[in-house]
Formats: structure tokens, sequence, C-alpha cells
């Protein structure tokens, strides 16, 4: 089989198609087909040694995947041959908290992922996708999606009526709106792209921010709600939009701690105290996690943004197209 | 001003209409000219003689009512003249656990109700009203809608892709159909009209089941569901429904018992460890409960179903009719 | 190796010592020599022909185990060769909520379970056991006491300052007896014996109450508390005590249903909703909730109350005492 | 009756004694004799003009305070004359979320506080003292002791087996110290004083750090829990400790943020990220946390620990002796 490997972590450049074995199942593993995968970025920043967590040598890259299953191995319950599942980003951690063992059971850094042919999963590692969803599609779950959930559901614990604030137009963001708007949550998105913010709109965010227009764009959104602040922040900024996030939400508001973009800007801690703030780090999610969402992904027929589709030949195009950030949604590699 | 009294309990016909002084609030207390007002099944078993819980004597009925804030006592930070407001049941749970002193403090029982031209009321006691409904639209929500808001969202902390089965089509039921589309639920109706099913299915519902023509509607509710089981079962049918409720839902799935149209009929209770479920009594719920439903009855612009206003001077008629059982919604009574 | 099976369910003389190979432990698989078992009152059903749930053929009896990893599989990451464990219930629900499979991995019913020399788990089936406890104390743990700390700590939530009854000196009684009062709790309990509720109040109970003397022992409960009633009732009476402890709560108190010792008792449900309560099948519970309790044990030096041991050639005997009902506390297997 | 204000906030030298009429109490106010108050760090603040919150002009001072309650108002139903009470720091936070009243009402610094020989309190805004507690005892626990509780209860959800890291011998500290023992809870305290440090161990701690001698306290926090991390650190110390304490704490753990002692120092957020941990800012706490908390304090017989009591003419010696940072425990001022 063909596969994707990373023999140096020195940039794009670095990735390299390989040809190996296609592996076995053992107790309570299967075999899938991979399909389609999907690019976060995460990914981006493994292959250029940005990443800061553990890496396997000469790793297969990406958590994201989404495809077959074609074999079985002893004792598997959750799965037979022939369905369809897409990857989870943790291996080892399947409900309740994560553990020590969970970290280093992420696919795509620690282990083994997704950018090859045949892949072998836990098969508590693996989810059933949505049926009105194609693989593309599916693949585009695992990481982006399920951190949005997490942070939404079982973080903040988001209710119809309250309100969430959403930060670009990348992969987490577009899809927090998405589901805030299927749980009858109200959205607030911010873009340094008119054209952005307009469909951030037509996916139903009541208000879009530019925060290239409006540098304070914390003082927008708390214009937006009447002075009180929004009830959480998706926090994909990294350190630089922290401060702002803090000024943007309600006393007792929640922050979700996500995304890794800057990193050097410091703050006060008393800005968490002052404003009784919630601010928790998420780091993706579990197999139940995932799998709850699905249940709402299919219940309400909702659909991921893709923004564009790259064959398996073309996968340093498609690491290079996130790269350029004029995505809005989600960027796939079919296998 | 004008109220309802009722002397004796002894039917519809005990309802008196007396002329009496407008009362005037003292400290935290607010003083509503009431305008509209709505009716609950409650209302008309007190009216009975059926009613359960405490009765001060000669009582003004009704839980339900809105209208305009015409005069504030000392100390009153809430609200001001002028403001549109609904009453809360109870005027002694704010918000957290009820107290002792909660169950007392119920209008339209314990102590006098919204069937006047001119109510006191805590200011703990009563609500905004969403600037996008009526007063009539807004005198429906004490009761019916807090308590379909707190089964659904405080007891079984639906989320979206959830499931929901809702019994007949009165007005918790209706509520807690509109509620679950609201936040993404999937929702099961029952009903023993073939034309109440085409509008609940109407309002969303994804399956309708005729408990007349399906007498086993649990075993069509797990059919519904690939044989998995319902998340929640909003039971407002009392102990008739309870055993089939215990079949329709999912293990460790969740029953919210709120009615009391039945009353004989017996259980084992060993059915609810077979199936690991949790059965939780409801009985409307607290101000912030009130608060938070009404955030996503503005957020998402839901409008309650009406089904006939009453006058003043037409409440047997309003009673009698909701007695009738062949409305679809609530029934209003304005002042 | 030698262990025990049932070739048919007609009673205890139905257990019958076998030779058989050792097992292999696969992926993620480890292998136990098991050195001490604990009984409870659902092996005695099983063996009787009076367990509902499923039950393989001729099936090995006992969820619970304790033993030292002789040799662990591929994969295996939780423990290592020489660790000593204790078996789970379930061996598969590692965390957050049982699914489907959850029910058929149950050990000694479903699938072959701890009485013999050596028994493969998964590793997410087994938990490693307290330091200062023996072989004997840990095999008490997996079924009883997890079930106990279930219902106060998932259930009920209980904290400190609360109360909670405990009907009779079983395994799960016990269990919650001493929990309780590790964690600040008050504890009231029940017995037909003057001499059992002097040692349950050995152990912490503030309050023992003789069922046998005080027929109405919900109306002793509610005047231990001032009138109030207990927050919790860990129900292991089955059907016949359930509508005393509900008279025994608070409004809005927990009944966490544990029991099958009487069956054919029924209830009206309405009085559920009369209290507001919350009533919750339980069973057994997680490897997570395991592992917490554990954590709680060791913390507090908590040592479990073994009433007896047995040899391994003892076990008829061993399941002729328990079916006695003379026993404070747990009942042991030496293998 | 004789009462403190403070006519400007320049420091301990403006507390001014002065001779005032008895306030009489109105609808669902009680009239409290005030018996004894104690200090906290933010009356120390506010004397010194260091607040940050709202003050009232010519303030009474102090939040805490226990007495007798000799009157109430119309429509009291919580207590009647004779009832021994605490005052609550929010006298409009009864249960629930806090809202925008909340804040405004807190004792001594909005709105007067206890230093006072009668104050009129909302009946919902005082709590009935356990039974075996003094009058100088109840005093010592409205903000200090209801703030520990909140963190650990309420934010951390501590459980027996948990560990918690405090800070110092302050009254939040030792208190948390305290009601961690009679839950179960482990404690890890840190202090410059081996003398402090063997008090605290007396108490319960497990261990104790002297980050004089350890200025790596963090360090060895780890080194006590086996290299996991405390499962919560409450974090008196300010913007100086937090990035230790974000250390100290295991992956997803838990930073209660209470303390102002230093404002300064700078953190950069990714390390809540990397460390996945919840960080929540605590501002006291409601009434009915305050009730369970005495609950607790009443089966457990706990007693707060008084470092000393001054006589009501020694005010500004008890302000001066907190600054003094000398005290293990609490500073009560008899009235």
């Amino acid at each position: 089989m063909r596969a994707y490997r990373i023999p140096q972590l020195t940039g794009i450049q670095s990735l390299t198609q390989v040809e190996e074995a296609v592996p076995k199942p053992a107790h309570r593993q299967i075999l899938v087909k991979v399909i389609a995968t999907s690019l976060n970025f995460r990914d981006l920043a493994l292959v250029s040694g940005g990443y800061r967590g553990p890496i396997a040598p000469n790793v297969v890259p990406l958590s994201d995947g989404a495809g077959e299953v074609i074999e079985v191995g002893p004792g598997v319950q959750r799965f037979k041959v022939g369905d369809r599942v897409a990857s989870c980003f943790f291996q080892r951690w399947f409900g309740g908290l994560a553990d020590a063992n969970s970290p280093g059971s992420a696919l795509g850094g620690p282990i083994d992922g997704m950018l090859r042919e045949y892949a072998v999963l836990e098969e508590e590692g693996a989810v059933a996708i949505p049926a009105h969803l194609s693989y593309e599609e599916a693949a585009t779950l695992p990481c982006a999606a399920v951190t949005a959930w997490h942070a939404m559901v079982e973080h903040a614990h988001l209710r119809a009526g309250q309100s969430v604030l959403v930060q670009g137009t990348g992969g987490v963001s577009i899809f927090a709106l998405q589901f805030a708007r299927m749980m009858g949550v109200r959205v607030i998105a911010t873009s340094s792209s008119e054209d952005k913010l307009a469909r951030a709109k037509a996916l139903g965010a009541s208000d879009g921010i530019n925060y290239r227009s409006h540098e304070a764009w914390d003082e927008a959104a708390l214009a937006c709600t009447g002075g009180r602040g929004v009830d959480q922040v998706v926090e994909v900024g990294g350190s630089d939009t922290f401060s702002r996030s803090l000024k943007a939400i309600r006393p007792n508001g929640f922050i979700s701690m996500i995304g890794v973009l800057t990193r050097n800007a410091e703050i006060n801690p008393m800005a968490i105290l002052a404003k009784r703030a919630n601010v928790q780090g998420i780091s993706v999610g579990s197999t139940q996690m995932f799998e709850a969402m699905n249940a709402a992904i299919s219940v309400n027929g909702l659909k991921p943004i893709i923004d564009r589709v790259f064959s398996f030949d073309e996968a340093k195009e498609a690491f290079a197209y996130l790269q350029s950030a004029a995505h809005f949604g989600k960027v796939v590699i079919k296998v």
C-alpha cells in the first residue's frame, strides 16, 4: 500500500510517499481502507517542526480519516466488515476522562496517522459515520469538529439562548458556528475578511465583526450583547487574542482555549479573577463525544463545509494551501 | 379592581368575580397590571377539588400571567415602571434548589394568583418577557413552558442529536416539542388524533404515533429508534402510561414525571432498575430557569402555540374549554 | 489450572470443579494469577437459576477477584508483570457511559468469571489495588464497593453534611456506610438485628433503626432528620422497601435502586412525582469509577469488612454461608 | 447604636466610631443584634484604598458577622426572633448563578457591613448557624469559609481520594484544609514557616512544603503526588504564584483563583492550554452554598480556627494584626 511518512520535520517538502505492507488487526482492532483524510493546523505545525507534543520517528501524518472496515480482529464487537467509519484523534480515550495513556495514542503524532491507504485502528478508536455524509465530509470531523463539540457541549455546557464568539473561519470555528446554530445558540463571528463574514452570516451568525477595521473586537462583541458579554469564546487565536476574549465574555463566562496560532503574549491572571471567568484548555475529545456529535449531525442533517479536495498525490499542495490560510472550512485529501 | 376568587372548590361554577382594592408593593415587590393569563390542568383540578397541594381560602386562581409593571416597591433592582413581565409559578424559588418555602409560594394555590386586574409579585418572582412576544403569548409560559424546559434542560440535559417522546398535545408537550426542535433534538409525538399528529409533525416532530391505533406505542417508539429507545420521555400521562414509558426509553434513559392525568395504575419498581432508568418528579421550575428559557425563546424567535383566547368575563368558558381537551397548545384569558 | 464451572443452574450443588488450560492474553489483555475472590447475591441468584441477565453456558462464576499480573499481551500500557490488580465487573465499561457492549462483558455471567486460578482480563477491565489492602480485601471491591460508590458519588453526588440511609448490613450497605463516613456524610442504618446495628454504629452510623421493632422505619428516619428526610436511600431491598424509601427521603431526594431481594410489590409512580424524587437504577460501575474509589480508599486508609474467608475447595460452603444471610460485610474465597 | 464607618479610604486610622439609629426591617428583612464579626484581607484592602470593587461613601466595613435575630419584617419565612444567624457576603445571591445585582449587594463595600451593633439583612442574605458553634466561631464563616467551599465543592467538585494544595495559613487556606480532611481529600500545604506547617499537619495535611526553603514548591508538590500533580490548587497568592500552580496540578486539574496578594506578574495563557487546566475566578458564594457548608460543619463537628479575638473598641488593633500576617486562622472582633 501507499503511505506518506515524514522522515525529518523540516517543512512540507519532508512529506515522502512510501510503499509498505498492509497491517493486520489484532484483538479488538479493525483494518480500515482509508478513502479520505483532512488537514488541521496541528499537521502543518508537525511537519514544520513546530509541534510540541511527542512525535514517532518517520511518522505517518494526519489524525483525520474516514473509510471502510475491511477486516476485524478477534473480539471486535463495535464494527463489522463493510461499516463506514472515521478515525478518532485519540486511540485510547473512549469515554469519561482522558488518562495517562491518552495523549500518547494520538494519530499522526506519537503514533502513525491516516495519510495512507490502509490503517489499523482500535475498535474503540473509531466511530460509525452519519449516513448522509460522504467519506470526504466524514473525514473532516475527527479533530476540528470534536474539538468544537467538546468546547461547547462539554466545557461551556452551552444551551439554546446563549451566545458564542468564534474567531476566524478555520475548521474549528466553522464547526462551532454550525453546531451553535443547530442547538439554538447565537453566534458572533470575527474575521479580517468581509467576504468571510458574509459567508459566516449565511451559515447563521447573527453578527460579524471585522477585527481589521475594529481592532477592539471585544468592545464590538460587548455592544452586540447589550454590554453583557458573550457566554463563551472558542479561543483559537492563542495568546494574542486572550486578553480581548476575557473582556468579551460575561461575568462567569467561559473561554475554551484551543488554538496555538500565537504563543508569546502574556496576560495578568488577575484578569481571570476579575471576570470570575472559567478558562479551560481543550485537546480534541473522546470517542463518546465523537459519537454524540455524530448523532447531532445525523438528526439535524448538518453538512461539514469543505473548502477544497486534493488527490493523494497532491498532499504537499494540500498542506501548502492550508498554510496560505485562504480556506473557509476544511481541506481534504482523497486517498 | 376586578378579580376571580374560588369560595368553594366545587367545580368551574365556583369561579366568582369580585371587586377589591388594588394591592401595594412592599420592599422588593412590584405591582403588575395583568393583561393576559393562561390555564393549566392544575387550575382545573384546583377548582374541582382534585388538587392535592395547599390552597388558600377563597383563592384567586391561575399561576400564569403577563402584564406591565406600574409601580415598584423600595429596593427593587430587577425592574422599573413600564417593564413587560410574566409571573413566576413560585414566588420563592429564584435559583438553585427549591427550598422548604418554595412550594407554599405557588401562585393560584397556596397564595393568590393572576386572574385579576392587578397583582403584587416579588421582584424575584417575575421575569422580563421576550420582545417579540405579545402579552397573550408571554402569559402561556410560567407553568407549562418552564416545566418542559426544566425536564429537558435541567433533568435530562438533552443535547442536539438526542431524542424525546412527548405525549399528546397539551401545553407542556407542545412546548417540549418546540424546545426540542430549537435545540436540535429529535421528537417523537403520540396522540389519539391523526389531525393533531399532523400538526405536531408540522412543528417538527419526526414521527407521530397514534396510541389509539397502536396501543403498544412503546414498541412503535422503539421501532422509530432502531430498537434503541428514546433518550427521554416527558411523562404527562400519569401512572397509566408509566410502564410503557419505561419500555420506550433506552438503557440509562430519562423519564421526567409531570402529569397527573391518571393516578391509580401501579408499577413494579424493579422495572426502573432493569432499565437503569433515571426517573425524576418535576414541579415547574425556578425564576432562573424561566430567564434562561426566555433567552432561548428570544434568540430563536420561538412563538408559543395559542389555541384560543377568552375574555375576562368568559373565564368559566375558558376552564370548560380546557376540560374538553379539544385544545392544541394553550388556552388564554385576556384581562 | 483449577476452576469452578456451573453446568446447570440448579443450585449451589451445581458448582463443579474442573481442570483446564491456562488462557493466553492477546493484544491489550493481561493474564492474572487469581489469589482471592468474593461473593455477591448476584452469584447466588445465578447458580440458583434466578438471575435474569445473559449467562454463558457452563460459566465460571464470580465477578470479583484480585491477583497478580503474570503476563501482559502486546500493546498493554496500563500494567506490567508483578502488578497487583482487581477485576472490573464489566470488561467493557472503561469510563463515561456504559454502551451496548458493556452488559455482555460482565464477568461471571455472560462471560467467564474469577473463580479459577488464572484469568485473562482486558487491560481496561482491571485496576491497580490500594497498597495497604491484602488480596482478600481487594477482592471484595469490584461489585459491591463500586456499586455503592456509583450510587453515592455519581448518582446522588453526596457531599459532606448530607445524609444517606443504608438498608441492612450486606456488602453494598457496609461499603456505603464506610464511604459516607469517609466523605463527611451522615449515615442512618437499618437492620433487623440490634447486634448488627451496634456494629454499624461502631463504623460511624449516627443512628440505627431496627425495622423489626419499628416496622415504619421511614417514620423513624424522618424523625432522625428533624422531619426533613434523608438525602439518599441506597435501596437494596427491592420492591418491598421502595415505598418506605420514598417516604424517608427529603423532597428532591435520591433513591439509588440496586437490590433484587424482593420482586413483587408494586408502587404508584405518582408517589415519585409527589416527592419530586430522583430514582436511578444502578448496575455496578465503570473502571474509572473503580479507580476513583481506590484513590479514596488509599488516601483514607479504609479497610473493607470481611466476614469470613473460605478456601477454594470450600466454595460451596461459601455460597451456602452467603445464603444464610448471617454475614456482616463480605464473604471471601481464597484461590 | 455604635458602628464603625470609613469616611476616607486612607488606612486603618480612617476607621471611625459613630453613634446612629437602629435600622428597621422591611418586607422579608430581619434585624440582627450583631455579637461577633471577623476580618478578611478584602477589608484591609478596602480601608487602605486598594479595593477595586464599588464602595459606598462612608461605609460600615466587614462582610462577616453573626448574631441574634431580634425582629422580623413582614413576610419573613426563613427566621423567627431568637434565631442565631450569620450574614451572607452577598445579600442578593440566594442560589443558582450570581446575577447582575449580586456584586452590588456585598456587605461592607457597596452596602453597609457588619461592624456595628445592629444590622438589617435580607432574609435570603442570612443563614442559621451550626448549633455547636459560638457566635465568634460562626462570624468567621461568611467570606473565607464560603469561598473555600465554593472552590472545592462547586468548582473542582473534589471528592474523597483527590488532593488539594493550599497556600499559606490565612483564613481561606485553613478552611480549605479543614474541609478537605472532612471530605476525605488529601491536603498539601505550603508556608514560609515551619511552625505553621507543623500546625497544618496537626490539622490533617499529609505534606507541608516550606516555600522559603523550597522555592520550587511546584516541584515538591509533584514529588508528593508521584509526579502526577494535585487535583486542585486553591490559589490565594495572586499572579506571582499562578505559574507554579499550573505546574503543580495534574493534566485537566483545577485552579481556583481567589487571592489578590500580588497583582503584577504575567503568564502566558498557552500554559493553561498545555496543561488542559481549568481555571476559575471565585468570588465568595451563594446563600445556598453557605447553608450546604453549614450542614457539613454540623454533621462533622468542625470548629473554625480562631487566632485572636478583639473587642469592639480594639477594631483598629484587629485590622493592624491582620496586616501583620502573623495569624493562623481567623481574626475576630466582638461587638
